[in-house]
């Protein structure tokens, strides 16, 4: 099978100019076939308060009002999206802006009260459409995903990036060797928290259950490492968790089976 | 070669939920292929300023500096491109929102100065794909295009939403018998202004000369009528002048050879 980079990168470099400019780069280098799955909260922020509305997070995920459901369409959906594809076309990465809406490929649900929180507008993703996703890339073309997916009733709803390259990578498992990319801040897992150097270069299903029991994975890298490996369990070859600046180095840690 | 069907909808039914809900489903009860470009201008306004952002108009186009051009990339192509591919989902039909940079299909260039005025990043459209546009539909895919092309160079361009129809439709004619239509406020070109039950049914070029000489085309008319031809020229088997609420029936203008 083919090989396909799968390739999430957050708000923190889509809303620097100059370091989105070096990732897109490093990412129209990447040979063969690839996604770039992009976030923007921050900027959505921006917006949200420049128009007067409020941001409000539970957990570090967005409460999404009607309000705030417009301003991540027009910030996620045009202004990030439409922005890295004019920017890739110039690279000469044939690039194709998507949301869940487009083409249908991603479909998903209104997340229902979590512990008596309502979170609005926001999806939980059911359906991803593989094959439609394999289609494209067998024409050379290169999605780019907005974190936006549908409801099939006409809702657009606001859905985590991470979730959005993790099940892209599941859905497209069957047609490629899939390896998934999530650039983080941290260069890696690291064995010591306060060293960068000390990236723990390969984690399987058992070093997991072995570093979390140390409490060496906590926090927030808890839940990305346990994504990570049911993305490998469900036929992704391997996730990396790395650093934008890293990409194309070997530098960062390899979740695999 | 089969048909194809290509509408211009416009901002004052774009803003409109229940005039778009009701045009929506017109749309997509038309038979075989078909594309949908929108405009959103109204839509930019108002979110123009909500953000404390001027609008200028000269001629009734929109001057487009840096961050106008931000408002109109979050408004064209998120907010209601993305919003009319959801609605046009629950309707059956699988839309795929698209701006010229999206798979390179439309280049433009920044229009130089006119008479002195320079309208910023707006862009006058050099090419458009109508190969990749026709796989597209030969995929049983809807396009829906937003007002926004691209320069190859890394900017989006603002660009008229009259002239993508137009050119989509021009590219699009060596693969299918196309019919062009321009949703206006008016259900045609009236030989009587105050009546509108005076549509001019037909206009060919020679009619055009006659009914120009008498004042019957006038204004903002002219340039419409005048493109048509053009397109028409180009191999684009008829365009439409109507309602939007007349789609489906055979009231309107039909500008042909």
């Amino acid at each position: 099978m083919q090989n396909l980079t799968i390739i999430k990168v957050g708000g923190a470099i889509v809303e620097d100019k100059s370091r989105l400019n070096e990732f897109l780069d490093r990412f129209a280098q990447i040979d063969g076939c690839k996604v770039l799955v992009h976030g923007g909260g921050r900027r959505a922020t921006k917006v949200a308060s420049a128009l007067g509305i409020e941001t409000k997070m539970v957990d570090g995920r967005r409460i999404t009002d009607a309000n705030m459901l417009e301003v991540v369409t027009m910030v996620y959906g045009g202004l990030v999206n439409k922005d890295i594809v004019a920017q890739l076309q110039t690279r000469g990465i044939n690039a194709l802006g998507l949301t869940g809406a487009d083409m249908n490929v991603m479909l998903s649900h209104r997340r229902p009260l979590r512990n008596g929180i309502d979170y609005g507008f926001v999806g939980d993703v059911d359906f991803t459409d593989g094959q439609q996703l394999a289609a494209l890339l067998e024409h050379q073309l290169t999605p780019v995903i907005a974190p936006l997916t549908h409801d099939g009733k006409g809702s657009l709803l606001n859905t985590n990036a991470d979730t959005i390259a993790s099940e892209t990578a599941k859905a497209l498992a069957p047609f490629f060797d899939v390896s998934l990319i999530f650039c983080l801040e941290k260069p890696g897992v690291l064995a010591n928290p306060d060293d960068t150097g000390s990236i723990i270069p390969v984690i399987t299903r058992s070093d997991f259950s072995k570093l979390t029991a140390e409490g060496i994975i906590s926090g927030g890298m808890k839940p990305k490492i346990e994504n990570a490996l049911i993305a490998v369990k469900a036929g992704v070859k391997r996730v990396i968790i790395t650093k934008a600046e890293y990409l194309g180095t070997d530098r960062g840690t390899v979740v695999r089976c």
